[in-house]
């Protein structure tokens, strides 16, 4: 099929920020390019040829939406896969497929999925009710501290908690989840796997991120992980692994732990576009999004090394600060080495809400993560 | 003012495909623009916030598109430059100025503005009508060969013509014109200049350009061009000069002949984004196109120089095909390495239309070369 022609209608579910830099790569090549999203104020409601209204966990909307396009594809998890799993049985070209989101969705199911295809992860146990967490901790089946995870719709941080008292249980919302043995670990990696529909595989370098203490979000992106090159080269073998057992077209992004005594641990996978990887729009020869436009219209797949090094830096909400969005001190960034702002169009800000981000690229990694701290210190995303 | 709010808005006159690439940072920026344009199906129908049908060579239509915002570029030259006076009196900020425009416009103006400034150029002479030429040559008061160049509205090789001989006047258009002393030259270069509102200037490398024999049309633009580097700063300063002569906002490509004994002669000026520019987006830190958007909102101008070397390839249309296009091999091209299209969007192809532009990134000058030689012979633009 010809993807270089408006015969051709891509799909995207979601038109939010990954959405909106993915626009940019569609536009590049002039692929026709839908958006499905619930809210008039979406940031890709620009840019796209055609933006619908709808909502992505309803299922007229979702299969409404893609019987008109060739290709469909999402920037977010959470949509309703039964109208996928329709659409795939009509011939829609569904990446990633209503299979894998189905197993990704439900982190109960996303870590048995790792453990029935021996791919290293924390070991964990299941729960139907955060309520049978009490019972399971009295009669010894389950030990102090861990990780309790809601097994789903979490995002950005919601729905998880360190648990290290009974106390910490409390206020904790009564649905199905996991609670994850706590590991120690010394860093928190990401590898970014592309796979295309014919199964040509690659994948970035490995980054490093750094989390900000009680957002939980990440606050900045390395590129490359400052760990040795065994190592670096063990967690792209996982995550190509983890590609290759979801059978998976798209984008993967594979988080993981590295231990003390440097195993690799699956955390979680995200099967889109991520955040750990918008360095690569200014840092790698071929972006994140670009790429996955390449692997599901089935085109060969571009470089994945880099040209510099790069440091990301997310914008989010100030805390105390709501309403109509101001970027401070801005200007002043620009004026930073290296440094290009990427202001996703959201026009209310809320505490850790994300806004943007700043991608920050050197020859030299440390001089870029020197910028990407005064960067932080400097802008803040406030309210008029 | 806060540029990054919906109630700051950005003018660009023009909706071709580079206000298309311009797009892509305004987006990034989140900043408010408005298209004019006088096709429906001009590339930059979407990813504008408004877009504006209008003949960009019609006062009262650049005036009244003109009013409604605070800032206002162009992307084309060939726009009523009264309009612009009179918007610029009523306190809108134009960049560029229309006094530069005008100078720009008629290639006679533009070469007396060099001469004026003592800023280098071949010899040339004027003339009201290309009919007083002959009279001329008769009178001993003009040598051929020569190049003939109408004085206005030229574009991408149209109007200019090297007389060898009097029958090579036959047929050109009885216009204002200028001819100009034939210098053999080693190389053709260009260097992009930016300039910011407050004066803030940089220089992008040299480039070198190779041309199409029968179009006159840029084939390969080579960056960095491959020169010594005295000749490369010498070329710099020159465009730099030229600049800051004009008191220029914004970008001014300078295009420039390498003569045989070394000499560097001004060819002519694009006030705007540039061909000989677009390999920015790949390989350089900051692309033309951000940087233009800095300059004119005064913001700090980021670095120019390069992160890896780049060769772009234009493409245009095949001879022998019009009508709706098809980019023929464009699958092959993007399996080659560091290879990036740019698809401008525009749906008929007609001979020499310029409908996209690939460009090629490399560690190393040579192989992208060879790469670029292998994209050229490999990909057409046809129709169906």
């Amino acid at each position: 099929m010809n993807y270089f022609s408006s015969n051709f209608k891509l799909g995207i579910l979601g038109g939010g920020q990954l959405g909106k830099m993915l626009l940019n790569d569609t536009r590049k090549f002039d692929i026709y390019t839908c958006i499905l999203d619930d809210s008039n104020e979406a940031p890709c409601k620009i840019a796209s040829n055609e933006f619908h209204l709808g909502d992505l966990m309803n299922y007229d909307d979702v299969y409404n939406f893609g019987k008109q396009v060739d290709v469909l594809t999402i920037e977010i998890e959470n949509v309703n896969v039964d109208a996928l799993e329709a659409l795939e049985k009509e011939g829609i070209k569904v990446y990633p497929s209503s299979k894998t989101l189905r197993t990704i969705q439900n982190k109960a199911t996303q870590k048995l999925f790792y453990v029935d295809n021996h791919l290293p992860t924390a070991p964990f146990s299941r729960f139907a009710y955060t309520s049978e967490i009490n019972e399971a901790i009295k009669n010894g089946g389950l030990n102090l501290p861990f990780v309790w995870k809601c097994a789903q719709f979490g995002y950005d941080g919601t729905g998880v908690k360190i648990v290290k008292s009974l106390e910490d249980l409390e206020g904790l919302p009564n649905v199905e989840c996991i609670t994850e043995t706590l590991v120690p670990f010394k860093n928190e990696l990401a590898v970014i796997v592309v796979r295309s529909v014919s199964g040509e595989t690659k994948t970035f370098p490995v980054v490093e991120m750094e989390f900000h203490p009680e957002a939980n979000q990440v606050e900045y992106v390395i590129c490359p992980a400052r760990i040795d090159s065994s190592l670096a080269k063990k967690a792209q073998e996982i995550a190509l692994n983890v590609s290759n057992a979801f059978n998976h077209v798209g984008l993967l992004a594979v988080e993981m732990f590295q231990t003390q005594n440097d195993e690799i641990l699956i955390n979680e996978v995200a099967p889109r576009p991520h955040n750990s990887g918008h360095q690569t729009i200014e840092a790698s020869y071929t972006s994140q999004f670009e790429q996955h436009i390449r692997a599901i219209l089935d085109l060969p797949l571009g470089r994945t090394d880099s040209k510099v090094d790069g440091v990301m830096v997310n914008l989010v909400g100030a805390e105390g600060f709501s309403g109509d969005v101001v970027y401070q001190n801005i200007e002043i960034i620009m004026n930073m080495n290296g440094v290009t702002p990427h202001i996703y169009g959201k026009k209310q800000t809320r505490p850790f809400r994300k806004m943007g981000h700043v991608t920050i690229v050197n020859e030299n990694l440390g001089d870029a993560r020197k910028v990407a701290e005064q960067v932080k210190n400097t802008i803040k995303v406030i309210s008029k």
